[in-house]
């Protein structure tokens, strides 16, 4: 089982890109954890280390998939 | 069966989107089609209309995800 992380923040094209990309995902293949980094702020670090510029985002082992293109790190930041 | 099309232009930035991509999908629900625009000018109008606006990306039905930047639609027509 891969792990996968979905990064958003609760914007319209976030919601719409989760619901997406989790329809599309082999669940047989890839765990995939969702994170609101709105409600989760003490994640932010870590999807920035990971490679996160924006959300949506799709962290695949060491890839970053940018989905479309909902706020910046820095607007999630506040 | 659900059709899926992934628009790409070769570059480095799409073959790696087209790799991820390729890898999550669940291949028992999707039959995702690979067009290399680049290759095919003659769909670019088709996915213009799919609302297409750079490669790579992936449409879903009414949906459009665009995966990270490779090139903008006017430099995929050069």
């Amino acid at each position: 089982m891969t792990k996968a992380v979905f990064y958003h923040a609760g914007c319209p094209v976030c919601i719409n890109a989760e619901n997406r990309i989790t329809e599309i995902v082999d669940r047989n293949k890839y765990d995939v954890e969702i994170v609101h980094l709105g409600e989760h702020k003490g994640r932010i670090a870590e999807a920035e280390a990971a490679g996160v510029k924006s959300v949506p985002a799709l962290v695949l082992g060491h890839d970053v998939l940018h989905i479309n293109h909902g706020a910046s790190m820095a607007e999630v930041k506040g």
